[in-house]
Parts: structure tokens; sequence; C-alpha cells
């Protein structure tokens, strides 16, 4: 059974340097969830100084508390939890790294530092809420040279033990290729399994899909990607962001796996958005369906 | 070791539709060469009626004779073969279909009579140039429901059989999905090994490096491409055509395989094209290194 995570809402739109009306953005929400996604990551309660667009957070969270779908939200640090504790969501998604020094420039902390803050919210939540933990820079990072595949399997281990329930493996540069994805999979699945393990690829290569095939190959059941591949890379200017949902919805649909989205209504989802954006969307599923349905 | 075959000059170009000067294909291609391709195809003897910008393909292979490179040349008939025998090439590469319907409005002839066609210039030529033959529509056709495996691997049966010494299996409109190309290669590699079949892919619908990577494991070494992924679809206008050469050879380094192609020339290789063309590549890794280098 495939899980997709939509996480356009969040990771795309934060790397979006438009700022979207509230309204714009629950109304791409629940069209996303209409559409057949059932698991959408709607925002972060971070520092508007540090992401304004997402300054609007409780807001935004507030309009689509009593949705339907399931929803997630990402939290930083303590002041983040408590602001989420106002609210009804399922599920609250933290993060770390496998890379010091991006840690120190993402969110200016060390890695144990930001696990002693994963630790602290896990235990002042107390199993109210489900607990997603976020893994970035697995396959590469854009500041260390390596990531050595037993610190990247020494942070899932210490993930699963703080509380996590699912851990996402994040491809942030988008630099995974299919043998390294196949390599570290199977040291993976012998440690913990596949059953927690999310995949979260970024296409600025070009490569998501690969991935992507190489992951559900081996086993992998949980992707995380972004309506109309909103976003982008904060590290390479211009370049794609997550992959696009339609592309891996598309994926699936070809591949014989029912995901129970309707593309067309995917590709209409976002169109507001990405017309406020001025933008067109990287995913070459989305122009073909937009094409198709001359939308 | 991995074979590229760069069609850019001949599928990308025979599917823009701007008639590009002849001293600028020439230097395209050359420079295509340069970045380290080893094996183009040039261009095709065809009815200038037919595909109007292929009008000079007689004088840009006048031009190209004495370069160093393995030259490629298509053929629809025996009018375009006896052109051929006029100039140094080094191959000559011949197509048929799996689908009756696609032959008879593509070619306006019968599978039949497309076989003849083949059978007559293979018996033609004896042997002075290596033949490769063309199958379209492997993994799908745009008029016919279904092509059947049977019906495939039948006719590469009869593309050795008639004498061709190497097979390119063509994903027309891009349909192919990664457990389609597994489960097809794995019967024609029953059947006749996998060391004289190319594969050709579409990357209409963002899938062609999934497709690549899973023709990979199965043991596939030879890939078709086009340079700046130039060209396009057809059956869906505005859809991207054949994979970019760029996301290949760059799938090809990170997976740890030299294809010996230089990346950043590649890229110069088509400015002045795309710049003519008035369009911008479909492929992400010729944007990265566009940006990377400022061309």
């Amino acid at each position: 059974m495939i899980k997709i995570v939509e996480v356009g809402p969040r990771d795309g739109l934060q790397n979006e340097s438009k700022f979207l009306n509230t309204n714009v953005k629950a109304s791409f929400i629940k069209d996303l969830s209409l559409a057949g996604l059932k698991n959408i990551e709607i925002s972060s309660f971070v520092s508007p100084k540090a992401i304004p667009q997402m300054k609007d957070s409780q807001d935004l969270v507030g309009l689509l508390e009593k949705e339907k779908f399931y929803k997630s939200v990402l939290i930083p640090n303590m002041k983040g939890y408590e602001i989420s504790e106002k609210f009804e969501i399922d599920e609250i998604s933290l993060f770390t790294t496998t890379s010091e020094t991006f840690c120190r420039k993402n969110t200016n902390c060390s890695i144990d530092e930001s696990l002693r803050r994963i630790q602290d919210i896990i235990r002042e939540n107390a199993g109210k809420r489900k607990i997603r933990g976020y893994l970035s820079t697995v396959f590469g990072c854009p500041y260390e040279e390596m990531i050595p595949l037993k610190k990247v399997l020494s942070s899932i281990e210490k993930l699963f033990s703080l509380g996590c329930e699912e851990v996402s493996l994040g491809d942030t540069t988008g630099v995974a290729y299919p043998k390294q994805v196949r390599l570290y999979l199977k040291e993976i699945k012998k440690n913990f399994g596949l059953e927690k393990i999310a995949m979260h690829f970024h296409d600025t290569q070009g490569m998501a899909l690969a991935n992507v095939s190489e992951s559900l190959e081996e086993g992998v059941e949980i992707f995380d990607s972004s309506a109309a591949g909103l976003g982008g890379c904060p590290y390479a200017k211009g370049a794609s962001g997550n992959v696009a949902t339609e592309d891996l919805v598309n994926f699936f649909q070809r591949n014989e796996i029912d995901v129970g989205v309707d593309l067309k209504n995917l590709v209409m989802a976002s169109q507001e958005i990405l017309k406020l954006l001025g933008k067109e969307s990287n995913s070459k599923v989305h122009q073909l369906i937009k094409r198709k349905y001359e939308l």
C-alpha cells in the first residue's frame, strides 16, 4: 500500500519567494485533499522572520482543522510545539540532518542540539500526535564532501530511538542516484526494515523518478512530493525542488499501482497558485494533463 | 561499456518546425563530437516534402564525411539508400514498427511492406555499411490500444534475421514505465541477449531516466538520446521528445560510469541551436550546467 505525503504547501511554498494569501493556500490544500491526497503537510510553525512565507501558519492551520485529511505540521523547536498544541493536527514533523555544517547553516545549531530539541518535543507530546522525523542531506550535502552511510544509519537509529514513528530520508539537494539509493536502502532495510521509512527526493537532476523506482523495488511504501513541483532548490537557483506529485502519481498509475489520486483534479488544484507565482510547473506530467484537458 | 547514440541532429531536429542553416547544423554536430559523443545519427535521406527540415541532408552529410566520429544516417527507402551510396558513412539505419496503424499513418505502408524495403536495402548494401534497425512503438502506440509482447519479440526476430546488426527499441510516445521495461527486457534477453539491443526512450512523462536505470540493471549497454532534449513529441504538442543526452550522461556519471563526454562542452554545443529555435532545453541537467558555468 503506497502512501504519498504531500509536502507542497510546506516544503514547496517555503521555497517560493512570494507570500500567498491565507485563503488561497487554504483552498489549494482543500483541493489537494479533494483530488485524493490523504496526507498533507500543511505548514510549519517557524519564526516569521526566518520564513516569512509561513507567517500566517496559525491562521492557515486554524482554517483547515476540521478538514478530513491527515494533517501534519513541521515544528522546529519548543516554541513551535507550544503553538501546535492549540490546534487539532494529526502529526508533527521534526527535523535533523546528517551533516554538521548543514545543520549549523540551516538551523544555527549542532546536530546534538537539534536531537535534544526533538527529544524534548517528543517528551512534551507524550504520544498525543504522531511524530515524523525528517533527516536531511542523506545522499549528499552542499557543504560536506560525503556523508558516510554509517552516519546515515546512526542518525536513523537515533530518530527511531527518540520516538519517531516515521523517518523521511531527504535528498535535500537532489544528488541521489539509483545505484546509491539501492545500496543505502539495502543497509537500512537490514537494520530497521522499510515500513517506517519515507523517501523525500528532489528532482534537481531529473533523476527523482529513477530513484523512486529503485526505492519501490527495494520495498519502500512512503514517498514525499510537492504538487506542481512547487518550490525549488535554495542551493541551485532556478533548479527543481521536490519531485512533483503529478509525476509521482502518474508513475504509480503507469506501474499499475492505484494511489487514489485523480490527476486532472490534482493539476487543477495548483492552477491558481502557479498563476499567482507567475510560473509554470516543472512537472512534465502536469504539462501533459494541462494540455490534454485544456486547463 | 556503455554506448550513447546521439540522435538529436536527426530525431531531435526533424521534430522542430524551424529549418536550420546547414552550416549551423554542421558545427553543432562537430561540437557534439568534440564534447565526446562517438556515435551520431547526423541526418536522414528522406523526401524533402515529407520532412523539409532535412532538405539539405546531402549537403550536411557531405560537410561531415571526413569527421572522425561514427556516422549514421536514417534511410526510409531504396531512393534514400541510393543517395547514401554517394557518401562515406559508417552506418545506415532503417525503421519499422510494431503497430500496423502507426506504420500506415507514419510511413504510408504496411509493416510487411516496410520489412520488404528493409530486406531490399540490406541486400543492396551487401555488408558495406553497418545496419541499425529501429523498431518504434515498442511500449505502446498512440493509435492501437496495446502492442502484445509477442508481437515485439517477433518484430525483433525479423529485424535480426534480415541482417540488422543492432536493433533500437523505440518508446515513440514516451509511455514506457520501469515495470514494463523490466518485463519486456527479461523476455528479450532470453530470446536474443542484450548485446545488440539499444533503448530509445522519450521523456514525455519524465520517466525516461527511470526506464534507463531499469534497462541498465537488466544489462542494456546502448542508449539513444538527443542533445539538449531537442525535438518534441508529434503526438503530444509541446511535450518532451527524446531523453536529453545531458540527463543521460549525468545519470551515468553519477552512477560512476564514464562515458567520455564532457557535460560543459555538451551543453555549449547546443546553445546556438536553442537560440535559433527560440527555446530552452527541457533537460534539468542542461539548465543546471548552464547556470553553473554562466553559459
